[in-house]
C-alpha cells in the first residue's frame, strides 16, 4: 500500500466512509486510492464551499466525522467560511488537502502558498505530513482530534509525494476521552438555584437539544417550573411533538435582552454565556442581565445529557413527564407569501422526521413557534453566521439519512453563494426540497442600514442591498444545474407544490416570491 | 467627517473609485459612506469571489489599485482563492475588511475569527485599525502599499466603531518609490551575453509583456537572433499585428522543458526562473536546462520596460524594425467544435482592441498561434492557478475598460466555481462575451490522471471527473442570471453565434459543446 490507500484505508477501517471532495492534481493518488479501495463514497462537489458545508451537515446528522478533500491553498480557501461555520457548529470534520510534493515547495509554483496559516483559524488540529510511513498515524490523529467532544475540525496537510510513496496500511485510531462527565457538587448546587430561585432559566445549546437533553430538561422544568430556551442559532435541534418546546432566544440584541431579563437565575447547559451577534454602540456584548446570577451546569464539550439527567433526578423529578403531546398544525394560509404565510405552510406540511435546513433569515422568523408541535424533526441552523451554508448543509444531511426528507429553507442572497449545492444534490439524487425565500434583496442589510440611522437609501446605497436588477431566475438556474424548479407567488400554489415536491423522489426546488 | 467617510474621501481622492463591494452588517457605516460621498462607484458582487476577481481583472486594466469591501473572516476567505491569482499576477489591490467593534471582540460573537491569519497568505501589507483618527492614515498606507512596484495586495481590518467615530477627514498617500532602474553594468553584461552566446532566449514576463517592453523586445532580438518567449500565464500580455510574436512556455513539465532545451543562454526580464507548476516524480522543479546559463537583466519589481529600452541601445538595436506588420487570421472552421476550431473562431472573428480573458484551460492550446497576428488585443491569464477567475475577472476588466470589448473563455468546470459573476455582468450592462468550453469534464484531471500511471478509470474516479451527470446546462443557468445565451454544437454556429453576440450590446454567453 502507499501512503494515499493505507489513509483511506484507516478512515473506512474507523467508519468515516464518505468523501466530500473537489480534487486537483495534487490529491490524484488519493483519487486513485479511493477509486480502488472498497467502502469509501466519494461526492464530487463543484465548489469547495459546497464540500465543506455538506460534510458539517453530514457530521451533524451522522453523528460521524464529514471528510473532505480539498486542493491546495486556494481549493481549501474556498472552503473556509463554511468550516467557520463548523466550528461554530462544534461538528466533527477531517479536511484533507493535496500539497506539492515536498521536494517541489521550494521551488515557489504557482499554487503554493502557506496553508497552515490559513487552516489554523477554522482547525482546533493542523498537521503536516511529513512521509508516506507517518500517514497512515497521522490520519488516525485527525481522526481523534476531530472526535474530541463535542468534535472539533481536524486539518491534514498531505504532499503529493508522501501520497504516493509507500506505507504500512491501516493504523487504529488513539482512544478519545468522553465528554467530561460533571461532578455532583456542580448538580447540587443547579439543583438548589433552581428550587430556590424566583424566576429561572435553563438555557441549551449543543447536546441540550438532542432528545435526550431535551427529555431531561422538560423534567426539570416540570418539577421547578423554570423555563426552557436556547441559543439562537442550534447546530442541531430535536424538535417537534413529543419533545418540549424550548424558546429561541431571538437575534437582535433588545429583543434578546427582553427575552433575558425577567430571569434573575439562569443555568447554562450546554450552550456559552449568549452575546449579541453584532455590537451595537449602547448595547452590550453580553445578553444576560449584569444584575442576574448565572450558574455553568455544564460546557458544550461536557456529558450534557448525563448532567442534565442527574440534575433531573437530584431534583426528584418525575421520570415521565408529559411533553408536548398534541400535534398541532397551522391553518395552510392564504394570499400573499409573506414570513407568516411561508412557515405556515412549510409547518403545515411538515413530514413526519424530516430534517429542516433553516437559512430562511429574515422570511422564516415565525417558523419556530409555527411548527413547535409539528411532526417530529431535526431543525439544523447556522451558528457561525457565514450565509450560504443552507443548501450545502441540506445536502450533506441528506446523504447522512438517506430515509429523511430533508427541506432547506433558503434564502436568496445566501443563496448565490453555493448554489452549484444543486448540482450535487441532482447528481446524487438526495431528498432535498429547496424553498427559496426570494424577496429579492439582502433584506438584513436593509433593517441594518435602517439601525445604523439611515432614514432613506441612496443610489449605491439601494445598488448594494438589492437583488433585483437584474431579478435572478431560479428556476432557470436550478433546471440548469439538474433539480426540477416552480416559481410560487401565492400561499396556496406554495403549498400544493410543496406537497407535490415532498411526494416526487429526488431533489426539488420552489422559488417563493415574497 | 466619520472614519469611514474619511476613509473613503482618502481613496477618492487617490484615484481609487471603484469598490467591488459585498457588505454585511460590519461594514454599514462604510456602505453609508460610500451612498453619501461623490466619486466612489460601488459594484455589488453577490459572491466575494467575484469581488477580488474582478478587482485582480480591474487593476491589471486600469493600471490603478482594484478595491475590494468585505465581510469579517469568513467573506474574506470567500475571496482569498483570488486574492492568490492576483498576488501571482502582482496586481495592485487593497482589500477593506469590517470587523466587529473593539469593544465586542473578546466576546467571540459568531462571526468571530482571525482575520489576520486568514489574510496573511496572500497579503504582502496587513494592518489592523486601531481608531478612527488612525483610519484615513491607515487607508493612505494602504495605498500606497498596494502601488509598491509591480503592484502588491494590502489588506485593511477595520473594526465597526472606528468606521463611525470622528476622523480628520481625507489624507494624502505617500510616496511611493519608482521601479528600480537595472544598473548599466548588468545592461552591458546582457548585451555581452546576448552578443556572444550561441544559442540565446530572452524570456518574458511581468511588464516585459506590455507595449513598451515589447517593442524594446523586438530591437533586441532583431539585432541579436535571440529568441522571445514568454511565461506560461502571464497576468497581461499585448499582442497581435504590430506587436512582436512571443512562443508562451508550454504547460507541461516535459514540453517546457522541450521548449527551453536548445538554449544555452537565457536572459531574464521580468519573469523569475520557470519551474513546473507541479511536481511530478522524476522531473525537476526548475524547467531551464541546468547546464544552460541564466542571467537576470530585471527583476518583475524593477523598471522592465526601461531595462529593455537600454539593452537595445547597448546592443545598437535599431530604433524601429518591422515587426509581425501583416494581419493574419486563421479561416474559419466548420464541423465538430475542437480545441482548434474553437481557438479558430475567436481568433478569426477578434474584434480590434479586445480583452481576451482566456480560462479555457485544456480546450484552448491553439488560441495562441492561432491569435498571434490577429488584431492587436490584450490576453489575460491566471498566473496563480486557482480556477474559477476567469468571468470575474473578465467583470473587472470590463470595468476598467468600458470602451473594449472583452471576450472569456472559460472552461465548464472552472465556471462553475464563480458563475455569480454573470448577474453582475448583467447588472452592469457589462460588454463582455463568454464562451463556456463545455466538455462535460475536468479534462486536466483525467489527463493527470493518466500521467499518474492509471490506466483506465474506475467509477468513483470517473465521479470525480465527469460534469455530465447531470449535464448542466449553460444557457439555463445564465438566462437565469441574466445573461442571454445560446448552445452551439458546430463551428460555424459558434462563429455565427459569437458575430452576433459581438455586435450586440452587454454580456453575452455562448455555450460551445465541445
Amino acid at each position: 500500500m502507499n501512503g494515499a490507500e493505507s489513509l483511506f484505508k484507516t478512515l473506512v477501517d474507523a467508519g468515516v466512509d464518505v468523501c466530500f471532495a473537489n480534487p486537483g492534481t495534487t490529491e490524484m493518488p488519493m483519487v486513485r486510492a479511493i477509486d480502488e479501495m472498497p467502502g469509501m463514497r466519494a461526492v464530487l462537489c463543484l465548489f469547495e464551499g459546497v464540500c465543506t458545508g455538506a460534510a458539517d451537515g453530514y457530521a451533524r446528522m451522522a453523528g460521524k466525522p464529514g471528510l473532505t478533500l480539498l486542493h491546495l491553498g486556494p481549493g481549501f480557501a474556498n472552503g473556509i467560511a463554511y468550516l467557520h461555520d463548523a466550528r461554530r457548529a462544534r461538528s466533527s470534520i477531517i479536511n484533507l488537502i493535496g500539497d506539492h510534493a515536498t521536494w517541489h515547495l521550494s521551488a515557489d509554483a504557482p499554487l503554493t502558498s502557506d496553508i497552515e496559516s490559513l487552516a489554523r483559524p477554522v482547525s482546533a488540529w493542523v498537521r503536516k505530513n511529513r512521509s508516506s510511513e507517518e500517514l497512515p498515524g497521522d490520519v488516525a490523529d485527525a481522526i481523534a482530534a476531530s472526535k474530541v467532544s463535542p468534535g472539533q475540525i481536524a486539518t491534514l496537510i498531505i504532499p503529493h509525494d508522501c501520497q504516493m510513496e509507500p506505507a504500512g496500511g491501516a493504523v487504529s485510531v488513539p482512544d478519545v476521552s468522553d465528554p467530561s462527565r460533571v461532578s455532583a457538587s456542580t448538580v447540587k448546587k443547579a439543583a438548589e438555584l433552581l428550587r430556590q430561585g424566583e424566576t429561572k432559566l435553563l438555557f441549551l445549546g449543543g447536546m441540550a437539544l438532542r432528545e435526550r437533553g431535551l427529555t431531561a430538561a422538560a423534567r426539570i422544568a416540570a418539577a421547578t417550573g423554570c423555563k426552557l430556551m436556547c441559543e439562537t442559532f442550534p447546530a442541531r435541534w430535536e424538535r417537534g411533538v413529543g419533545l418540549p418546546v424550548v424558546e429561541r432566544l431571538p437575534y437582535f440584541p433588545e429583543q434578546a435582552m427582553a427575552a433575558l431579563s425577567p430571569f434573575k437565575n439562569v443555568i447554562l447547559a450546554g450552550a456559552t454565556s449568549p452575546v449579541a451577534f453584532f455590537g451595537y454602540p449602547g448595547l452590550p456584548s453580553y445578553l444576560i442581565p449584569p444584575e442576574s446570577d448565572q450558574f455553568i451546569l455544564c460546557r458544550p464539550e461536557d456529558d450534557i445529557a448525563g448532567a442534565l439527567e442527574a440534575l433531573a433526578d437530584e431534583l426528584g423529578a418525575a421520570a415521565a413527564v408529559e411533553i408536548n403531546a398534541t400535534l398541532q398544525l397551522p391553518p395552510l394560509p392564504s394570499g400573499r407569501i409573506t414570513p407568516e404565510s411561508l412557515s405556515a405552510v412549510v409547518a403545515a406540511l411538515l413530514p413526519e422526521n424530516a430534517i429542516v435546513m433553516n437559512e430562511g433569515n429574515t422570511s422564516t422568523g415565525p417558523f419556530d413557534i409555527l411548527s413547535q408541535s409539528a411532526p417530529r424533526h431535526t431543525a439544523l441552523a447556522q451558528p457561525g453566521g457565514a450565509i450560504g451554508l443552507g443548501m450545502p448543509c441540506a445536502t450533506g444531511a441528506a446523504i447522512a439519512c438517506p430515509d429523511r426528507p430533508v427541506i432547506t429553507f433558503q434564502a436568496d442572497g445566501s443563496a448565490m453563494y453555493t448554489l452549484q449545492s444543486l448540482w450535487t444534490q441532482a447528481r446524487e439524487r438526495l431528498n432535498v426540497k429547496t424553498v427559496i425565500c426570494n424577496n429579492g434583496s439582502y433584506r438584513i442589510l436593509g433593517i441594518e442600514l435602517m439601525r445604523a440611522g439611515a432614514k432613506e437609501f441612496g443610489r449605491q446605497a439601494q445598488n448594494l442591498i438589492g437583488l433585483r436588477d437584474p431579478a435572478i431566475d431560479w428556476v432557470s438556474v436550478s433546471k440548469g444545474l439538474g433539480v426540477p424548479a416552480v416559481r410560487v407567488e401565492t400561499a396556496e400554489d406554495l403549498a400544493r407544490e410543496l406537497k407535490r415536491a415532498i411526494a416526487e423522489p429526488g431533489p426539488q426546488l420552489i422559488d417563493a416570491v415574497l
